[in-house]
């Protein structure tokens, strides 16, 4: 069984009409789940639904404590990928390798609402990474897994790079 | 790196609306890699391009020639559901695991060119089993990867499950 | 009010992911019509779902039926792209000028169930046509409307042009 | 020959995946043309890329002034939503009706790179319009054609309606 956290991020914002603007409403994942024809024991959990420039400590503290309390070893995180890699360092502190839990952390650059989005195929890399990988915190973007403390986003490419 | 090699399959069907059915053209998998911001560097070989029902002896030699002569350790195999166990079967007799290559095959229920496709799913999943998994051969679908004797698909599901 | 009357064609073929084939389900337009924000009032008859190659005397007897049994002055017609010129002469003769009704056919180069689909750009363009258009028969492809009797489907090029 | 000139609006808005906000870039309108196989000789005029809540009385005047300046008799205008009414009647006035030309407003409530997007289902309904019409100044959405002097949009439902 894996858990997936629901933050928000661009990963998944949609279009309000009404407004014209981007927004948030319920979560995607589990509609991509579907699509993706996905078999994998998941539960869906909407922690937050927040920009990740506007989290704030208390939301990592959250986050944080979510990944504690799950039953499940493995977890599956979305999140802006402004912030990510904080909440990543937030995570590996609160929740040491010896809980024995495997965290990866994804996103997208384009809302999944969009038909350009890298939102499916970063979903698929993230579950298949929480599979396979041993306990620790990870960022999978670009269909790579980073370590927590090996990662940073380019702001220049929107690419995640190692450190 | 990585080696993607091509066989067609549903995954790589697009409409041919001159005639009126399900054709294959080059290979969607390049444009799949741009649209989820791939940065695994990734070299992709257009074996064949056949409907995996029409896969006859002399292809799944030819796919396992090319696992054998190709430098990359790490190989994703693209292919049709329908005989995907059975070229999987081939290779994990053809490229003994002392060779020390991780081969994941995978594929598609619906065509990328459809809006409904399970395809970038199905190959941001493949690519990241594919750097996680020891050596071996495996079947990388519906979210997770299979050992290549220990899966079928299920012809009344669609889905790739435990034998 | 106008009447949208059904008959199948790509228009209408959804890709059947156990059989591996494109295949007739219910029709797409309703959905098309609702993410098309359409706001004329249209009732939705689905007289058959086929193929437009395998159309005999008898269903373009009953599309004429169907025509002249309509209340509604203003129809559209959804219709493979194949014998779509034939059914609209069939309908010439069955529903004379004098009848007072607009009768437009449109139809797909590509399933609406594909990304790449010409299908709602068609449907807006028939509903356009069928409202501000004189009596008579029409073929709507292509952004332009044709007279029944000044249209061919060029079969090379996919395109419908003046005779 | 059919003149569409580009003013901007919801239609041609994208997302900027490095600043993570709506923007524009170039019209989409080509690329839509050529999904919809539009075979009507158009060209294609790009005014400017603004929203039309930020569109002022000069852009309104030079609005005006293409479609006096423009040698094609039929024209399409592709406009935001929110003031697409405001410019319909600026036009009424500035190019009369004896002036012989058919000029459509139109626009979209969701962009034309959401999945989601009305915009190729009113630019299909648009470029008929225009062909139909006689001359005058209409507003084309919901699958309707309005007199520029009987229609509003509705900010509660997004909808265009008679007065």
């Amino acid at each position: 069984m894996i858990a997936i956290l629901v933050t928000g991020g661009t990963f998944d914002k949609r279009y309000d009409e009404l407004a014209g603007r981007l927004a948030f409403g319920d979560t995607h994942v589990p509609e991509m789940l579907r699509l993706g024809r996905c078999r994998v024991d998941v539960v869906v959990r909407q922690l937050m639904m927040i920009d990740s420039l506007d989290m704030a400590d208390d939301d990592r503290a959250s986050i944080a404590d979510a990944c504690l309390a799950a039953a499940e070893p493995r977890i599956v995180i979305t999140h802006g990928t402004d912030t990510m890699v904080e909440t990543a360092r937030t995570l590996a502190v609160a929740v040491p390798t010896e809980r024995g839990k495997t965290i990866v952390l994804t996103g997208a650059m384009v809302p999944y609402a969009f038909g350009s989005s890298d939102g499916l195929f970063n979903l698929g890399s993230a579950l298949s990474f929480v599979q396979a990988l041993p306990p620790g915190v990870y960022v999978a973007m670009n269909g790579r897994a980073f370590k927590w403390n090996e990662v940073r986003k380019n702001r220049e490419t929107g690419m995640f790079e190692n450190l």
